[in-house]
């Protein structure tokens, strides 16, 4: 009996994959993403599935189902995904989830967003499972966030959960989606990289670029944030200061209209900088939330860079 | 066969009751609330809903149950209510369900807060009926807010819906709840009123208490306020443009964390400045809606000041 469900979260960077068992990951892979094209991706998620699938001793005849988180806007009727700006070829409109299930014999293939899936993982197999309503809130190279209320997802009319566009300072940093004052125009890696290279190119030492470079860089990673906080780097101190400030506004404000019970904090940023993190967002709600003898849990993720994959299989019911 | 549900609208200047029959309402009646004590207040409660009910034609036989709305704090099983700083009495906790009871031979009663009551009200019976997703807000003395989700009241750990004190300005205008920066620092009556005493203080000119005094008010009323609009005070004008941005940048929050179908403004302010207030509203929404293609409606109601007693026989199940 088809047994085994596969897990697939699509990232600009990296594709991974999992083989999920009665609950259980029992095997995975992580491959680069491919900087080619929509054909080259999909190639490599069939490939990442494949090599998931053999690390848990499952042939094609045991796959059950295979879930996809990605990043962009998912039909999830015909299981199309475009407008993802992180992924080669995904800004158009490509048939996702049709040529995954043709690569596994026409199983069923679940198509969703990466970031609700991974609030689905944390929620079910993660940090989430004591509570029914809970705020995912994934800190990467964007802010992105995944609502579960009364035990399910919140989806809206198809866009809720965007806590990274609530704006925490009106006329505030213009944010890469044309508004000023967003969330993640405080608290996204690529914004804080880019604030970063203009005060550098103003003359405000940092080691942050040095940081960079040595690791043999191009881009301000979570862990080149990392070492420069563990250095002492004031203006990686400062920027990190205020994401954790824009955070903790705009998660107070969600708890005041929503009264969760926990918010879950992950991301690569989220994962890489982890518990002290996650506690200084906790305390910078602490002068924004209405009832403050009742906060919500702020936590960690507990599947770390497996939430996406882990809830991807979830999401497709494995 | 006992038919009639009476509802009831409790507030710091006056209870409201409505008789409805077949979710129509056949009776009213309006009293202003006694300053005196929870025992007065509760005695008024009582005669204003027998009058409601003699309106309606009916005896204290055809009474099938009691919705009661309230400010404060509301603990659903015993019908008590506490912590209530607007209605005489009730900070201390008053046995107000059992009360009203016992005044009419044991019947049902149901107490719920009055801000929830008052968007059940709009969701079944007025503007919010075609819709399942909504936000309400009610702008009075304070800025109180109800929400709506997939059909259901949401009430949290029993204190959602605070979008009043989500924070629109970090460091901003002190709120009377203690923190600073609450959209009800800017958009409630009782904070405007204070920073035009301010500013009338300071030597501003304007028309605000002249009105008020020609009224034979001694607070800034909503009426006060839309005369003062009306005969084109500067004053008046700047702090109604900063509460509508207050309110559009709170909407627009809550609108890219929920996705909601619609938001419905309403209370003793936003019923007396009305449609022109409104649309005021929404378009300041506009900078801040992540996804400005699908906004939600936004509505004032349609029930007006009978929102909340209508809302409270719904409650009841009338």
């Amino acid at each position: 009996m088809a047994k085994i469900t596969i897990g697939v979260d699509v990232g600009g960077t990296k594709i991974q994959t999992v083989a999920v068992v009665d609950s259980r990951v029992v095997g995975q892979a992580r491959h680069p993403t491919p900087q080619t094209d929509a054909q080259g991706v999909m190639d490599e998620i069939v490939a990442a599935a494949r090599e998931a699938l053999g690390g848990a001793g499952g042939r094609a005849g045991d796959l059950r189902a295979i879930g996809i988180g990605t990043p962009g806007t998912v039909d999830a009727a015909t299981g199309h995904v475009s407008n993802s700006s992180n992924v080669p070829g995904f800004m158009q409109e490509v048939p996702l989830g049709p040529t995954v299930s043709a690569a596994f014999n026409g199983v069923n293939v679940t198509v969703d967003n990466d970031v609700r899936v991974a609030t689905m993982g944390e929620f079910r197999r993660g940090a989430g499972r004591p509570y029914r309503d809970l705020l995912g809130v994934f800190v990467g190279t964007g802010v992105g966030g995944g609502l579960i209320l009364d035990g399910k997802l919140r989806r809206g009319r198809g866009s809720a959960g965007e806590i990274g566009h609530t704006v925490v300072r009106r006329g505030g940093r213009r944010c890469v989606c044309g508004m000023r004052g967003c969330l993640e125009a405080y608290a996204g890696r690529m914004s804080i990289e880019q604030v970063a290279r203009r005060h550098a190119a103003a003359g405000t030492h940092t080691l942050l670029f040095k940081i960079m470079e040595a690791k043999g860089r191009d881009r301000v990673t979570s862990s080149v944030i990392a070492d420069a906080l563990d250095r002492g780097d004031e203006l990686t101190q400062k920027l990190i200061g205020e994401a954790i400030d824009a955070l903790g506004l705009a998660i107070a404000n969600a708890q005041n209209l929503l009264d969760l019970e926990a918010v879950i904090v992950g991301g690569g940023l989220g994962d890489r900088l982890g518990q002290p993190f996650v506690q200084r967002i906790e305390r910078a709600t602490y002068p924004h939330l209405h009832v403050p003898d009742r906060p919500p849990a702020i936590l960690p993720t507990e599947l770390g860079d497996l939430s996406g994959a882990v809830g991807a299989a979830v999401v497709a019911g494995g």
